[in-house]
């Protein structure tokens, strides 16, 4: 069961790079409890992240998961810790009001003497993450009082944020089953049918792939704005049929072991207005300016600039963010939470960093969607698929 | 777009169940974050929860939803709220180390005048849920410090425990999408056919429903744990292709409007062995002596002993949760995280709670699985499917 896909050179780069990134901020050790993160330093997967676990990153040291017991067999069975590095808490901890199972999780890490070496520097804690709940943290606090609890700030996400070469090509093999999942979802939005037959089959293909690429489940469902309603991203399905005159937007991610490529376009069921039209034409040229643009060496901030400047042309403006950065991606959210395309970041790209370049624009009772997913490279961008970048007529 | 189906009468009498476990518990106002329980609430209905939202709701006065401003127009078109009550936070707080968006949030209540009247007694917030930061509780302890901020301890998933009779129609529609789910799993279950090629004619089952039972996007993905992996519930799949002698374990959820009806069997590739044939009547027999068990009056614990009675007869025990309140279902859990059956839960069990029975019995090495989703009626039980109760020989 377990991936070998991933080295164990990998492995321990990837632990040696959160250490020195540790090292730098002070801190002795580390919780980390988004599954995204535990995939990336463990190789551990399973749909377990409903109930809490974390994993123990000592600068020092061997890492430890805690899960729920029952899930203790699936971390064994997919992840390379050696036995003793993982260690099921009692199921009577689960959803009880009085109890959390982070206070069974302290006295555990208490009873390894791992609680005072931990003690010499700060100890980080993802704050921002859907899976560290605040009964957990208090339950840290309550029980581990000589630790100095901060924020790590996404410290993984940060590490993850410069893909290795074995990641793009994972990444490679989940934009296949993205323009599988793209195929699927153009060839079903017709005049009449209901929108939940589309995701049905977008959500067929996203799990066939292609071939040896074959799909994982994305973090997020197939999302179909449709119409006026495309004027807000984030709906997703009905059973509504598509009429003429709709304009579909069709979001949707391809995910290849837990990587996650996302990719989004705009399909036209008979003749779009003019409205549309210069949209099409404007984000167009806008997306070309972005990628004109991209390249190692230069700050995200530029390509919100090129973006911006262009749409301006145009007499448009975009208040959200143009992008962020991707990788591997569990519910609720495929965007690794780091950096983000947008006038305020300064990041510098580097080569293997790789974003879901987002040009949505929800105007007032429409809207339209093209995205691109790239790769930084050192002489410009790399994008992971190749559909055409205008309106899909039907 | 507004979905008509829970009537404003329903939706007051909701808040009027909430507003009185609020009085009872001191609450001046709540702070929802769940998106299953604003949707309970409100009717909003979008894949927006990666980002920060919550709904304010005091004791007295209009409620107001919080969400990203791209997000506030999917409220407008899918919620019942007016349009005053559907607030949007700028995009400049999402995704930024040094502020969060609960810091925007705290400065409108206040601009609002709701801080002060909210302060009477305690304000309740979710501590518990996926949908809750310590971040942002930080952000709100710092801008509101005359609030007392307490732990509501799930008090809108408390509310949702009863279910209404449309919300049991939602269900039994949801149970329709369940068994087309079901019944794909089985077809596609074959030697030589690879996991993600299953996953995908389920998923395509789940979306496409049963006619106007259409399919919504479950809480969680199909689960196909397989063979020996099948000790262990929560793995997803991978594209390794069944084998004569694999016992296959399918739990997968129908949704319908955001219900979810999950439901488990075990698929039998050929021969079972004589430790499987056990666990199939042992569970069998235990299943029974459950529904027998069931009915309103009798505590949560009597279906727990009921169980583990009977399979002590066959020399075996479980040592995790036999069931779970279920409804309305968000990523990442298809439980409602309030009533669990098993021995130390004495909640009184009254007509239209609806639970999960999950007789899983993960055991070293190999797996079985078979569940049935319930509503308790005045003197016994409904089950939502109707597939037999034994392995499944293919």
């Amino acid at each position: 069961m377990q991936d070998t896909i991933i080295t164990s050179v990998e492995y321990e780069s990837r632990l040696a790079d959160v250490r020195a990134r540790m090292d730098l901020a002070g801190l002795s050790a580390l919780l980390v409890t988004d599954p995204g993160n535990i995939y990336y330093l463990t190789g551990y997967n399973a749909w377990s992240f409903y109930t809490p676990q974390v994993l123990f990153v000592p600068m020092a040291g061997d890492m430890i998961l805690f899960t729920r017991e029952m899930d203790a067999k699936g971390a064994h069975r997919t992840s390379w810790l050696p036995p003793d590095s993982i260690v099921g808490y009692p199921e009577r901890y689960v959803h009880r009001p009085h109890l959390h199972p982070f206070d069974w999780v302290a006295f555990a890490l208490r009873q390894r003497w791992l609680v005072a070496p931990a003690s010499a520097g700060s100890v980080g804690l993802e704050m921002d993450s859907h899976f560290t709940s605040p009964k957990g943290v208090r339950a840290l606090v309550h029980n581990l009082p000589e630790w100095k609890i901060v924020d790590c700030f996404e410290l993984v996400n940060w590490v993850r944020l410069i893909k290795s070469d074995t990641e793009i090509q994972l990444m490679r093999s989940a934009a296949r089953v993205t323009t599988k999942a793209m195929e699927a979802a153009i060839e079903a939005i017709q005049v009449g049918v209901a929108q939940n037959v589309v995701a049905g089959e977008i959500a067929r293909a996203q799990a066939l792939g292609d071939g040896d690429a074959w799909g994982d489940y994305p973090a997020i469902v197939p999302m179909l704005p449709t119409g006026e309603a495309a004027d807000t991203p984030h709906l997703t399905w009905t059973n509504q049929p598509f009429t003429s005159g709709d304009a579909v937007v069709v979001e949707l991610a391809g995910a290849h072991r837990r990587y996650n490529v996302p990719l989004a376009r705009t399909v036209m069921l008979g003749q779009p207005g003019d409205e549309l039209l210069r949209l099409e034409e404007a984000v167009a040229a806008g997306l070309q300016a972005v990628l004109d643009t991209t390249r190692a060496g230069v700050p995200a901030s530029a390509l919100a600039h090129a973006w911006n400047w262009k749409l301006a042309e145009y007499g448009l403006e975009k208040s959200s963010r143009l992008g962020y950065s991707i990788g591997i991606g569990y519910p609720p959210d495929w965007g690794e939470r780091t950096v983000s395309i947008r006038s305020e970041d300064e990041t510098t790209l580097t080569e293997n960093m790789t974003f879901h370049i987002i040009c949505g624009m929800w105007m007032t009772g429409y809207g339209y969607e093209v995205s691109e997913s790239i790769r930084v490279t050192a002489d410009g961008v790399e994008t992971f698929t190749s559909f055409p970048r205008g309106l899909i007529r039907r």
